[in-house]
This record gives structure tokens, sequence and C-alpha cells, in this order.
């Protein structure tokens, strides 16, 4: 008895890659692995219409659909090993999979994760990963921010934000902060490296995925603490700020989305420790601001404390 | 800042219960759980339209999406204990989210599994489930099955295909077979304690959710070995069969999909063991055929090789 062509022919085809370590791989109900401690376990939905455009390219959009989720382990310090795919497809369009799958094993294979299972069936075009590590030592939960801890950023929130007001043609930019935007939008970097390098040093942290102020404020509230954070030295971080107005700006600073930089407190005394592992990477570490006892969160720009138009994303808003 | 009611909120109120058996639960970027040894993790998505109808009872559709990845882990003798929910949903329904988070629940904790993350956005209704759990000792993977080995079924496959074909009103039941064949199809009951106890009897095993045929079928290919089988012992199993078409009874044994009985093979030697198994258990264990050599699958009815006209279902077949 054959089977007609469908599911079990594309999963063979486009996802059923080799995973050697694992102790059981693709191809029965489930799959086997073997964790060196803890298991760092988190899952992601990518809707079409909604976080990336129907005619994105497919391979932004694989990518993407991975780089978020290694986003999230990140932000807990973990070694991001094993992915399960559960795949929604309107119908079966193999160029469109073929490039998804060529964006989403990029992804994959640069940050080291085997996938190892899932789900494709017919529906309207929806991805969802699971991802899963090894923990981290020192796992830098929500909840751990100090008093006097140091707020930290990596990288340039914004210009993902920025982007999506280019390719919505609400903004105009020069290349090649066009190009730089767009990118950052379409292909973000999650900050694996980091994420673990910060292992014993980041008390809280927290994936921007929602925008900064938004995710900094899940930190906060779940240390019960306030901060006093700065807003002018990321506006220096990249000529992209300076070719839109100040307000535009400071709100895709403040709230725009899905940067997938890492937001973290730590320690005054690890300020240098910090400072010198902009070294070891090709993106800048900001230091924004103290968390302080009171619980509010205080803006500043030039020192003067502002009150800002935006919010963050909110996933059940009308796009 | 507080939040707009939006996604945090709702997340909050319907899916954030305790789950005091991990070593960090829910509310941050990913939870962190410990296994006993290996992990056995699945993945299964359910689309609106597809999997259910839009106006099935919400209580049933979390039931059942949390039980289809429950068998996923019975067929491998996991024993399951954490999942992870992506859910997307077209609005925000209160009353439905609280019916299917109870029907979810339910299921969850007469498996003993903890919801601990997960995503929620909106989109057309799809459900993607992550289930994880402690692996067998002697995990009866597809490949397995040897020559000789006894087939066996547990329960009875096609109740739920009847179900279906009542609820489509193709064909009538009386009571309690309607009864009885609707609670199959909308409630199904992965054979979660009979996986585990056949951790080290079962040499290969699936779990029936395409269908009888189709998923030995895939027993067979993967261990390189063919099978004879007879469905007469099935169809006395349960008086639903004698009141539709012997045609009818046939197909929905042979092809009917949404059963979540259990599939496996196991050396004649133990038949007595698994015979004696069905005192523990409210359901029938069939012994069905024989693996063969031969790599091809011979059906019988009343000793007699049949061609059946049906087909296993495929999720890419227009329904």
């Amino acid at each position: 008895m054959s089977q007609s062509p469908g599911e079990f022919d594309l999963i063979q085809r486009y996802f059923n890659r080799p995973a050697p370590d694992t102790v059981v791989g693709n191809g029965d109900d489930a799959a086997i692995v073997r964790f060196s401690g803890t298991c760092t376990v988190a899952a992601d939905m990518l809707v079409a219409g909604r976080h990336f455009a129907f005619d994105d390219n497919p391979r932004d959009i694989g990518w993407k659909a991975m780089a978020v989720n290694v986003s999230d382990m990140a932000a807990m310090g973990a070694n991001p090993r094993y992915a399960l795919l559960s795949l929604a497809l309107p119908d079966i369009n193999e160029p469109w999979l073929a490039e998804f799958s060529e964006g989403l094993f990029e992804c994959a294979d640069t940050f080291g994760v085997q996938l190892i299972g899932g789900d494709t069936t017919c529906g309207p075009l929806t991805i969802a990963l699971t991802l899963m590590g090894d923990s981290a030592a020192h796992p830098p939960l929500r909840k751990n921010a100090r008093i006097h801890d140091d707020i930290w950023v990596s990288g340039v929130p914004g210009l993902a934000a920025l982007g999506l007001l280019v390719k919505t043609h609400k903004v105009n930019l020069p290349e090649p902060e066009k190009f730089r935007c767009l990118r950052r939008l379409d292909r973000p970097v999650p900050r694996a490296a980091l994420g673990k390098a910060l292992d014993g040093i980041a008390h809280a942290m927290i994936d921007i995925s929602d925008g900064l102020l938004a995710d900094l404020n899940h930190i906060l509230q779940q240390s019960g603490v306030g901060a006093r954070v700065g807003l002018d030295a990321l506006l220096q971080k990249d000529d992209a700020f300076s070719k839109v107005s100040s307000d535009i700006a400071l709100n895709a600073i403040a709230y725009g989305g899905d940067d997938y930089e890492l937001c973290f407190t730590a320690a005054q005394s690890d300020r240098l420790r910090i400072q010198a592992m902009q070294d070891l990477f090709e993106f800048p570490l900001t230091r924004l601001g103290t968390i302080e006892r009171n619980p509010a969160l205080t803006i500043a720009v030039n020192q003067t404390p502002v009150r800002l138009t935006g919010h963050g994303f909110d996933h059940f808003k009308p796009s």
C-alpha cells in the first residue's frame, strides 16, 4: 500500500534532514533526546498576515521562524539544540516550501539546532516552532532584577520598526540605512552567543520582541522594581535615526517590536566586564539606566523625563 | 506602564496554572524542566475546519488537542509530563476560551501533564501542542517489528470514523451506538497506561490517527517487512458495526482515522501476557495477524483476502 503524495512525501522531501545528535530522530510518533542537565523549552507561533506578509520571501520567513525561537533560548542563557516544526499550509507549493525550508535550516545550522520532529497539515499558513536546549547554569529569570542593577541592551533596538515603516511605505530612508533596517526586520540575528556569555552575569534577561519598554516592563513587574532609563545613547548608535523625525526615532527605539535584541540587568560591579564583551561581538552593548526600588519606569531623553506616545506591540491589536 | 488588555491577560486568565513539577514554570521566555532520563517529544497541529469543526464544543476541542499528543507519547511508551500550547485565535472569545481551556486541562490532569508555556496570537483558529515526557526503557520504534511478531490493536478502531459519518449525516446509528461513536470521535481516550505497560513487550508501536492500515503500513515500511492481517475479529467487537453495511464497517475499521488506539507488534511468546493485560484495561486487545518476511500487506475477512476500496487519511486531501 503506497502513500498517496501528500503530507508524508512533503515532510520527507523538505524537512527530514539527519539529526545525528538524537537518541531517536525523525520518523516515529516522537523523537527522543538527551539533555546534559535541565531542559529549557519555548514555543512561538507565526501567522501569515500578522507576523509576516504572504508575499514575504519564504527564505526570510523560514529564517525568522527559527530565529525568534533561538532568541527565546538566548534570553534564558540556554544553548539551543532541538526544534519541532508544526506547519499549516494552504496548499502544496513546492517552490515556496523549498525556499522556506532552506531559510529555516540556514538559521538552524547557524545556531546548532537540529529539527527532530513536528507536524504538517493543510490550513491557513501558520508556523509553530518549539525549541529545546541545555539550560544555563544561572538562568536569568525576569524576576531576578535587583535594585541598583545596571540595565543593558544589545544591538540597536528600533531598526526593525524602521524597517517595517519603510516596508509599509510610511517612511523613506536612503541607502544603506534602508537595506540595514529591512534586513533587521526580515533576518533578525538572535543573540545566542551573548546570551550564553552572560550566564552568571545577567540577573534578569528578556528578548525584545514586543518593544524595548514593554519587555523591560515585564522584568520590572516580575521583579517588583522600577527603573530610570535614558534613550539618548541609543539614538546615536545608528545613522538611520537621524534620517527620520526624532519622534519616529524615539518611538521606534522605545516601542518597536521584532528586534530580538537582549535586554538584561547586571550588577554595577560587572560593568567593565560587560563593556569588554563588546569586543567579542559585532554589535554594541549599551547601558540604558538603573533598576530602582520605586516601581515606576521613568524615561529620559537629554536627561529630561519624557512622555512617549507609543505603546508596546499587542498581538491582538488590529495591525 | 500597564499592559493593555490582550495577549498577556488572556494567557494569565486561562492558561497560567501552577506547574509545580518544573524548575522554572510559566512567565519567562522559556520554561525549564528536568527529565529522569532521556526526553521523548512530539508536536501536533490541529486546524479549525480540518481537524475539528468551528462549531464543535470547545471543551471537546481542548480535550482532543491534548489527547492526540498524549497518544503520541503512549505510542512511544513514554510518560507524558509537560506541554507547550501555541494558539492562534481569530478574536478574543472569552466563553470559548474558558471552555477550551477547561477541556484541555481536564485531559492534561487526567494524564498527569503540566502546561508550562507556549504562545498566543491573533490568526485563523489553530492549535499547536508540543508534549514532552520521560522515555520508555525500550522505546517501541516503528522500525523494530520482527518477522513472526503478532500484530495487536487496542480498543475498537473504526468507531471514530463511524462517529464522523453520523456527525456529517452520512450514516444513521441508533442509541447507544450513536453516542458511543460520537464520543470516540470527540473525546478520544489515549492509551497512555497501556503504552507504558507495554514497555519491553511491544517491539514496534504506533498510534492510529490516520487509519489502522495506513499506520500499520508505516511500521511495515520502516521495518522492511510485510503482514497478514484479519479484520473479522474487530467486526465483532462493537455492535455499531452490525448497524451499518459491511463495506462501511470494514472501511471504517481499516481506514478510519482519529481513533488514537495503539497498534503494536510483539513476540508470540508474549501472547498470554498481553491477553492477560486486558483485565487491567477497560478495552479489548485484539490480535490481528502476523508480521511476515514478504513486504506486502495482505488483508483477510473470513480467511479470504479482500481488496478494500478506501484509503488512509491524507491531510492534504480536500475534506
